[in-house]
């Protein structure tokens, strides 16, 4: 019924189909909101999650609603747009159709793909469990569990035992993602843990970042490299570059023959494209990314366009890099371009969308701990910015972008009160009492050592 | 180390052991503040949950964070108390001992055993599976889950096949619980969802509550019940009383040979107590609550006090109700109670702890969806108040008592942000999107039935 009409209806306008809500996707379904065309966005979350502030729901400062938005609710009021909750599994670019999980099927005449990247374990899939990464709400979650889950092991085990075993968070990779939740993990147990534990003393946790290459921040310029060097340095956080693992255990990562125990183990070290671009059956380099031409187009698909992580886009000899700000401005791109071969009007951005997409670098940020961060600034001015003044600047860019005012509205009032030290945070651990590395006494990992019942224990206290 | 320091410590003060971080555990180490003894307060969960404002997580209003606090932070400033998350397995009443599940003991001069009740299901546990209670914040998150996917699943099927099944919400229970489960899941669809679908009509969404006595709200008096009843039906939500659930399946509900449809069943009926009520090896009554006297003792145990749910306290011929209220006054009384045990001085809220214990009623409240509620006010005057009235009551009593002024800050704003239409709430869905009821292709259930790829199918829209 639904179905017939929507189909009438398709046969008067053009199809287009977004496959991904997030920066990518959801920009081109705005771009695409005044043109004559039905579009269907189709993701397998019901919410578009602002990435670039996972890490503080992942250190308990923000709670995932804050940062997370239903993309029904995002785009409600765009009268040409549906949003399915569904996964693509399969396309047949003949007949132009994306073949879904649940078995049916969506016709297209413009393709949108911008399914984003996920986490590469470089073919150590085993060390997913052990060493979870970051890219959504439930992966930032798990984090949060695991990390709060530590200090009550410890504190529990100390009180039972006298000891516990060292407080060691060694995060894989040092990129942004691996120094913002190192300088948060730090900050939580220095700053809004210590009073809270009576017999381990959490300020005695230390922080690991291993970083495979010379360099943290390898994207960054050498003078904020050192900078931020500096400044986790500063938090009490341990570098450690030319540092390859080799192997993730519980309890402990291996770098060749030395062992460094941890208690949580997070991944932040390599990202590979979503599967669907391999499906697409076109040229992807090795991470995955579809090779696309100055439209976004993958060559001989000019309804076909890939958005953000997904596509390898090479801009004066380099890759545009897999962040918020290219996915965006791509996702507008593609909206752009579908309007003028569809020959209807459109907004512009004063990029010109007649010519090539080319992505407009306003720079960088990552932030370090509570009240630092590192800026590469590019637009309205160049600058490199260190300490506070770089994370004010990171604090109100993102206030300002993030999705729904309600949202920044919560967000605002969450750190500033965390900041002014009245809040909390959000430092619940929900889910499983288990984490890797704890091991019960029947082997299997989770809980503390168990002691037999019968045996003569001198009681605790 | 910290353990034999702890030990020498314990020969000097009294120990208290307290299980159970809810309304009664919390107060009775509030109530201990000041006193000279050692505290130590044991939970499952590192958190205290707000109960009564649990449902508003679980329909999408609240985050966790909003209405549950880490029980460290509650208790920080109290220096002669702490806190470990661990779970109690045991007693030795001999040598007053307390067994944890990681298999260290407690020892103890007094112990306040305060793990409450949770959800019976007659026996029938595998219904447990098919329809959540709501006790806990995970039970809250899996209901938001359960409601939400529902909707998501039926526009999805109703996309490809032009039907879907009928939006029936089955809660099985008329108590407060259930009633307030139905009053907001027919707010969320009639005025949250409606804008954000395109093929269903969330509106349509038909809430059922199946009570098995002749009234729902069977505690309340009978003008309010009927009070109640009238406000539910203005919302749609229809009412089955003297209707006992035989059974529960993926999808639907038996009462007796009656069918009754249900993508989302909820358990909001019975109620048991915690099995460690039953490990004391004292007198419990058949919901396994302990029998105790007017001190709050089980008979011949003066150093043990139980409170809240756990307790089966009468007073003048009724059983004190398993509610907030009474629990904090019993955590309160038994730790007024030790405190003249061991001859120190105390505070008093002015019922005299020399006395035996007695439950000072204020009233009750139950809301009704967004804006209306039933209040039987006792304190500091007697009325029955409905309708919005009531709800304010409801509103500025549960703000006032929710632990923690900056919750009470973001739940306040959430809910003005919510009431003005202006938030769209924390309606995301993380983990699963199984939804038991929904049939696979391969019998399982979970997801829509999928279809044969190969099959010619008319395509979507």
């Amino acid at each position: 019924m639904a179905g017939a009409a929507a189909a009438t209806n398709g046969r008067l306008r053009k199809r287009v189909v977004i496959l991904g809500g997030g920066f990518g996707g959801l920009n081109a379904a705005r771009g695409l909101a005044h043109l004559p065309v039905d579009v269907t966005l189709v993701d397998r979350k019901n919410h578009h999650t602002f990435q670039p502030l996972l890490y503080q729901v992942a250190l308990a400062v923000l709670s995932p609603a804050d940062i997370a938005q239903p993309i029904r609710s995002i785009l409600s009021r765009q009268k040409n747009t549906e949003v399915l909750m569904d996964e693509a599994i399969g396309f047949d670019l003949e007949r132009k159709l994306v073949l879904l999980k649940t078995g049916a099927r969506l016709e297209y005449d413009y393709l949108i793909l911008a399914t984003g990247s996920t986490h590469s374990y470089f073919g150590k899939d085993g060390w997913s469990k052990l060493a979870p990464g970051l890219k959504t709400v439930e992966d930032a979650t798990e984090i949060r569990r695991r990390v709060l889950l530590a200090f009550e092991l410890a504190e529990r085990q100390m009180l039972e035992t006298g000891s516990h075993p060292a407080l060691n968070f060694v995060i894989i990779g040092g990129g942004p993602t691996g120094v913002e939740l190192a300088g948060a993990i730090s900050d939580i147990a220095k700053l809004y843990m210590a009073r809270d534990f009576r017999h381990i003393n959490p300020g005695q946790a230390q922080v690991v970042i291993l970083e495979g290459s010379p360099h943290i921040l390898g994207a960054y310029p050498d003078d904020l490299q050192v900078s931020a060097r500096k400044q986790l340095e500063a938090l009490g956080v341990q570098l450690r570059t030319n540092t390859k693992v080799t192997d993730v255990q519980p309890g402990y990562v291996m770098v060749g023959d030395t062992r460094i125990d941890a208690v949580v183990t997070l991944w932040a070290a390599g990202v590979q494209a979503s599967p669907l671009g391999k499906l697409l059956g076109v040229e992807t380099d090795k991470k995955g990314c579809v090779v696309v031409d100055q439209y976004l187009n993958p060559p001989g698909h000019p309804e076909i366009f890939v958005c953000g992580d997904l596509a390898q886009v090479m801009q004066d000899g380099k890759q545009v890099p897999g962040v918020a700000q290219p996915a965006m401005q791509m996702g507008t791109y593609a909206a752009e371009r579908i309007g003028r071969l569809i020959g209807a009007s459109h907004g512009s951005d004063g990029t010109g969308n007649s010519k090539g997409f080319r992505y407009f670098d306003k720079g960088d940020m990552a932030t370090i701990g509570r009240t630092a961060a590192v800026a590469n600034i590019k637009w309205p001015f160049k600058a490199h910015w260190s300490g506070f003044p770089a994370w004010l600047t990171w604090l109100f860019v993102h206030i300002f972008f993030l999705v729904g005012f309600q949202n920044r509205f919560f967000v605002f009032w969450s750190w500033a009160w965390t900041y002014l030290g009245e809040k909390d945070g959000v430092r619940l651990i929900t889910g499983s009492q288990e984490l890797p590395g704890w091991e019960t006494s029947d082997g299997a990992y989770g809980t503390l050592t168990t002691k037999p019942l019968e045996a003569e224990l001198p009681a605790v206290r």
